[in-house]
């Protein structure tokens, strides 16, 4: 089976979601990574009821955005879909299979070993503040997370990027460290705060926010 | 720079662990993946000090198991180092670029949408039981778990594997299956329990846990 690469890719997001989450949906990610490899792309904007019904969770078992299509292939899970666009450009992935091997792990580190205390925190931050749990398991939380962070910042050190040049590691650690929600607990590591700004100014990432800011209603 | 298919890979793991982890240590599942293509390995087995210190953190940078070395590449994080092996064979990794596609996408959704609802109930009901916190928060604990496995449920259906033939997706899968703390929750979901048994059934499994409890001080 045949892969068409002129075919343009085909990134499903959101209409419209509340405003905490806009600039931070994972499409994002999908759009971050197609704009450092110079692939245009078309989006499919669905809406919430869509995405919780039957029809749609043949695509995405859990309800959720993105998903991507590129011609008979289709991927689910945005690391996955990152991964793939990587792996079709040196944009994002190093040609030799030592430092692609590292960039690999690090996009699983990114996904399996720094978001879930990103994701914990921030679910007692933006969902449950003043519930009682949440404001005993708070300081627990930040500590994980500070731990998990102190290992990134003495990894990263005083590199610009996690492997010699941008890949699609520091693209997926980006957009999970854009996620903190507790600024001061991330300021702790003034070479993360510069890593993620870095990031941030890239041209692919300035396109891609503004895409999805956009697109949303 | 070439690979050398035929050196041994060496599989870093623990020398000894608490009772509670003894089978359920993350290098499991690079030994299982290594028993399914029929990969010899060689073991490296560790001490908690050693994994904490700062030389093997230039190998794992949080200062976990496993890592895996192959000749010159190097990877940490299980779902990297299992997606490596599996991209070498077809035993794990289908051939056509569709299927692929969707056995990456499972293994990302393992790691990423599974396997965080797995962890937060377990962290409550191994190390957090007694704690105020824990005793507010595990009813939704195990209602997000269980949001997540009626949806897995419904995308197994009534096959087999997740994709066609059994394959890395399945491997992660059954093995963040395993760490389901409450097997309540896990056994409303009759056609995961069977799926479940039909992968921890594989002799390549049988042999890996062997293995891993073998190698255990």
């Amino acid at each position: 089976m045949s892969i068409d690469r002129n075919s343009r890719p085909v990134i499903t997001g959101f209409r419209w979601v509340p405003d905490f989450a806009r600039g931070f949906v994972k499409d994002l990610r999908v759009r971050w990574a197609c704009e450092e490899v110079g692939r245009p792309y078309e989006e499919r904007l669905v809406t919430d009821d869509f995405v919780k019904g039957t029809e749609y969770r043949k695509e995405q078992p859990f309800g959720q955005v993105p998903v991507y299509r590129e011609g008979q292939v289709a991927l689910f899970e945005s690391g996955a879909i990152v991964l793939h666009i990587a792996n079709q450009s040196s944009q994002l992935m190093p040609s030799n299979p030592v430092d692609a091997a590292r960039v690999v792990s690090w996009m699983f580190a990114a996904i399996a070993s720094i978001e879930p205390f990103v994701s914990s925190l921030a679910d007692i931050d933006l969902f449950h503040a003043d519930e009682e749990w949440a404001k005993l398991r708070r300081t627990a939380a930040v500590e994980q997370l500070s731990k998990r962070l102190d290992d990134l910042s003495d990894a990263l050190g005083g590199r610009d990027y996690l492997v010699d040049e941008f890949s699609g590691a520091d693209l997926l650690m980006a957009c999970v460290l854009r996620d903190i929600s507790d600024q001061s607990t991330f300021e702790r590591h003034p070479n993360l705060v510069h890593y993620l700004a870095r990031c941030t100014a890239r041209p692919a990432f300035v396109k891609a926010l503004e895409s999805q800011l956009t697109s949303l209603e």
